[in-house]
């Protein structure tokens, strides 16, 4: 099913949301509510929910718990998956301890970084390796997903070693797009300082809507 | 000017690709390289472009020295503002350590956090106060950015500290969509688990797009 991109992310916001409910999970919510929750309009809410099929009527509402299942679903959210780190300055020391991977199905089991002396250094109980063995570890370990935090201009080569291992699902964090290394793979390009400028302008746009041009 | 969000973003990756062009800004780029670039359609890129008048004859492309300083000019991007992440815990602080923020014109001039033991023990060159503090160092220091790093059940109150205080422009990295706490504060909401889950989500579906159900 080719579902469009936009419409997973929200869907992944989605089930957060469900997540977030917890012992509530019998709650009715419409989509008018799911909307304002998400940032999101009301029928771009019924659309993303319509690629999941039968949900039940949607002038009752959704219920939550049923809602989170069809998602999961639709989406393979259940399955854990064997994940990786490569670049470990402090971005990425922060994602290779991030809490909520494990109960998200993100199984954290090897770190990588291009320093033989921050390997030594770092104090973790997850598994660290050079640079230079990506693709084995990655292969030997079976991982799934890699996360990028190295400097830019190594991002493209940490890219290439994780597909060249087997990895499918990319998170680049370094600043720079990384396209996907080969068809199959998919990359993800975050861009921490970008979500800042785009903040930034927003504020600056709407602070000069109220101000009128001299 | 309303423009609408995901113009702005796309505008600040193109901001950010003239930027990484460096020495090169005299050189030409069509809307489609651009594209390709940005993962978005060609189309997409001229729409964003015609947001900012005058760019340059689009037969011959675009110059990234006067692209770049028409985003800039567009959405005030060329302006230094003060900066303070709340919470210091991993992510936190590689947030408030981010070397990229100063060159970019965010100047990291406050760290906060509820736990004295984390302000003295931590070692960074940026001045830290407790988190109860929010509100009058962003007053007196004239923050304008607010960097939202707490747990979940935290970061409603955080933002709310951080408006109260005069911030018009938070992120939040806090697994909990925040809205603005009042009008005229934008908020923009980042996930980082959410673009693990996304990743995943888009690469499962490529491989049962390969799979007929059975």
């Amino acid at each position: 099913m080719v579902i469009p991109e936009p419409t997973i992310a929200r869907l992944c916001s989605m089930y957060r949301f469900c997540e977030d409910a917890g012992v509530d999970a019998g709650r009715q919510v419409s989509s008018a509510a799911l909307g304002r929750e998400l940032g999101a309009t009301e029928s771009s809410i019924r659309k993303d929910i319509s690629f999941l099929g039968e949900t039940g009527r949607s002038g009752a509402g959704y219920g939550l718990g049923l809602l989170k299942k069809k998602i999961a679903a639709a989406l393979g959210l259940s399955r854990r998956r064997r994940t990786c780190v490569v670049g470990l300055g402090s971005l990425g020391t922060a994602l290779l301890e991030y809490e909520r991977l494990g109960p998200a199905g993100f199984d954290m089991v090897a770190g990588f970084d291009a320093s033989i002396n921050r390997l030594e250094t770092l104090r973790t109980s997850v598994k660290l390796y050079p640079a230079y063995e990506v693709s084995d570890v990655v292969r030997r370990e079976r991982i799934e997903v890699g996360i990028i935090a190295v400097p830019a201009a190594a991002a493209r080569e940490a890219a290439d070693s994780l597909a060249a291992g087997g990895v499918q699902a990319i998170v680049n964090f370094a600043p720079v797009v990384v396209r996907p290394p080969r068809p199959g793979v998919v990359v993800r390009n975050v861009d921490m300082l970008n979500e800042l400028r785009v903040v930034a302008a927003q504020s600056f746009l709407s602070d000069s809507a109220h101000t009128p041009l001299a």
